[in-house]
């Protein structure tokens, strides 16, 4: 561990040129196209970046129309932001000249340096350290860069995420784990305010990342990957100070023995034991997830559930083994599902076919084509049971492919996903108490892409109307019982 | 719990006229072709059942040209199996008639019975009960029947199963799941040799059927979804004797006090504790599992893989934090990722891109876009280490998206998944140690469902050179697990 004097101090205003940046400088690009400069400026005009971008490269020439300065004191302009691709040889030389251009930041995509394990490859680090501490920020080395939807940054490759704006920030020590989970995010319907993937952490990493999206007020649930981090104690100050203002979601990579040895030559980090881990992270009330994908539906949970803790719910769905699963599933998250008193199970049944229903809560409603009306009263009736804190409505659309074999018409026209989301939101509304929705599919082989489609299009209704969709109801349960786990012990700590 | 001498004993015979029956007698069909019945018809019909079905409605009348008769006894030919879906009160009746025209069996798809809780359902399930003892047995009531895609018979709705057999059986109190498991199967890959849904089990139950199943030939691996059992003594006697011959893969629903509701109001099973079932399934060396999808990744892994244990693996993967979480998994599963020795490391690394990768052990090949070719040899080099006993290799075909993006062609033209198909079954017969593949794909939003497709037909090349495909590595790791729990106990006990 180094000391804290090491680390550069940011202020809002570089924060704001590092992730707004009004000019960018590319440094390392080939004329050919080829190569992460050229694919980094490509993805940039891609995604709609669309303020001055400098190409650097000693050969000269164009790419795109545009001209390629031979050296980066020839920019006729200052940048605010520097992306760094040229070999590690060559990064200090290059990252000094955007420090005397003045740019707030240099992104280094470049690999060479301390991961390789080499004196050769630290003591290139080291120099990118020192140029650091004489006034530019340094995001990297051998990482993917910045992406942030509303300045139309982007990560290495990214070209095709989305440009919509949202509560999640994500630093990672993976740039491909940054990647993914920009992907997954999006196909989720999660939306970002900023993702950095920072690499071997050369300069600006976990601790300082963390107190600014901390305090940024775009920023409602902050996302960490970390193989290691450079100060302990600072990390969990900070950690424990910035939970108390919103939930940070963190996975900890290589805390096995071999998971330790991938550490060192991916990001060159320390890691640190198993168990040192899990205590620090709990009495920090920070919410330690196992991979990517449990990390998305965690963070779908927060940024679309209230602040606060569920703890007796209703569950209505299309198959008595589903209700039993919910059940089970429940108690394993520390969740209970109490039955509903006779009149108010009365009034349930009153509205299913019969028989083969149940109306005890799980609610089976018994068949997969119950009209979305029906399931609106079922679900209004079901709240109003004081005890209800939120609800989980499984649907079962993909039985409609036999629909849509029978008439003849596409599945995404028979099933009544649309009209099911808007009615959802209207018991949310006039209830007051969430809903989540289970979008159950089985069917996702190669004869069934139209399904896969159709349950995709379904997210996107349930989402665009703030109605979290999970894929199944264990990892509904799961994701439900992290956002309790928070603000239980967020609650707790505020008596 | 009743007496056994209350259970029917079959003979083979009995079973064949089941499982492939010459004909079929649906009960119960309406000529306007709603309802269970002319489902059932038309379900048989579609999936290619090309023999014999007589159709039952008083109301006489025809169906798709066929006559529909308006008794049982008028049905101008015996019949070996017999598809009850009339009302409840009406099912003993029609049960006396198939008796009595020689059924070996019939499925009772109707529900009404013991599972409403109420002294009629009881009294009526006893009726059935006691017409089954006379010499037809039952299969149901509250039930979705057989699918056997060697006879052609299917569960409803089933109509777009598979056809193609394959050693994967299923018993299954859940009628949606035994739909649900045949649908996610198919997705993934397995074929079934039997699925039967029971429902509440008033006759033919699970300890026949697991009996059946472990010494049905064309079973290897057999399912079983089990809300409550009938003779808990038979049940684990017959297991624990079936699973020294093949493994047994069980969900055991309703453990908790919410789910054991359910259960009564599903199929009118008592349930039992937690602690007293998995102990139990622990002692007879059954593998449980908590869900449906679980169940299959299991199957997967068993029908795929050498019977044994795997402890040594190797991980190739593309992209560092894999290899990391790869490294974590595999700790958390008790599998071992055992560093490659300098010599091996080094040919391995000269294969690979530089700077980026590692060869350590797990393999970072750095790049999602290394050839098939490459691939191959680090395999094979992998391989050439004595310790490890199964390799894991992480795909990331998404990438390709990018290609498909720069070039204009289909991403499924641009990926190279049929040639790594074909180079991966290479190397398991070159060095007879079994791959494992994970089909890592984070783009699955509508504006990717070219990737998702993509990566589906992936799955299936892997799948046709019998390789398994796992979405995710942990999925992967917790599947081989599995093999080992039962592999290493069933190694013990044969010790």
């Amino acid at each position: 561990m180094e000391s804290k004097a090491d680390s550069n101090s940011t202020d809002q205003t570089q924060f704001d040129r590092i992730f707004h940046p009004e000019n960018i400088a590319v440094i390392g690009v080939s004329s050919k196209g080829a190569g992460f400069g050229a694919g980094m400026f490509f993805a940039l005009r891609a995604i709609g970046y669309e303020k001055d971008i400098f190409l650097v490269n000693p050969k000269g020439g164009s790419l795109a129309g545009q001209p390629i300065y031979k050296r980066i004191e020839d920019i006729p302009h200052g940048f605010d932001l520097a992306i760094i691709t040229v070999t590690a040889g060559a990064v200090p030389g290059a990252l000094e000249e955007c420090r005397r251009k003045g740019a707030a930041a240099a992104q280094i995509l470049s690999s060479g340096f301390r991961e390789l394990n080499t004196d050769e490859g630290r003591a290139l680090e080291e120099q990118v350290r020192q140029i650091a501490r004489k006034g530019i920020r340094v995001i990297g080395p051998n990482c993917f860069g910045i992406y942030c939807p509303q300045s139309g940054l982007t990560v290495l490759p990214g070209a095709d995420l989305s440009r919509k704006t949202g509560p999640v920030a994500f630093c990672s020590q993976s740039g491909g784990m940054a990647v993914d989970f920009a992907n997954t995010g999006k196909s989720m319907g999660l939306a970002f305010s900023k993702i950095v993937s920072f690499g071997n952490g050369a300069d600006l990493r976990e601790t300082e990342l963390l107190d600014y999206f901390g305090n940024d007020s775009q920023t409602g649930v902050i996302n960490m990957y970390i193989e290691g981090v450079k100060d302990g104690e600072a990390f969990f100050d900070t950690l424990k100070n910035i939970t108390q203002k919103k939930p940070v979601i963190i996975i900890k990579g290589g805390l096995s023995a071999a998971g330790s040895r991938a550490v060192l030559s991916h990001t060159a980090s320390m890691g640190g034991s198993r168990v040192i881990w899990q205590s620090l992270l709990k009495q920090a009330n920070a919410v330690q997830v196992n991979d990517m994908e449990e990390m998305a539906r965690t963070t779908l949970a927060f940024t679309r559930l209230p602040a606060r803790v569920f703890r007796q719910i209703s569950v209505l769905g299309g198959g008595g083994a589903l209700g039993v699963g919910a059940a089970d599933a429940a108690e394993t998250h520390g969740i209970s599902i109490p039955a509903f008193e006779p009149g108010l199970r009365g009034q349930i049944e009153d509205l299913l076919p019969r028989p083969g229903s149940s109306a005890a809560n799980p609610v089976d409603v018994a068949n997969p084509y119950v009209r979305p009306e029906i399931l609106e009263q079922v679900m209004e009736l079901a709240a109003a049971d004081k005890r209800i804190e939120l609800q989980i409505l499984i649907t079962l659309f993909h039985h409609y492919k036999n629909f849509s074999a029978l008439t003849g018409k596409p599945v995404r026209e028979v099933t009544p996903y649309a009209e099911l989301a808007e009615r959802v939101e209207k018991v949310v509304q006039k209830t007051g108490k969430p809903v989540v929705v289970v979008l159950n599919n089985p069917k996702r082989g190669t004869d069934h892409m139209d399904v896969v489609e159709m349950i995709q299009e379904a997210r996107q209704a349930f989402m665009q109307r703030q109605i979290p969709a999970f894929d199944s109801l264990n990892e509904a349960m799961e994701a439900i019982a992290r956002v309790n786990q928070y603000y239980n012990t967020k609650g707790k700590a505020n008596e």
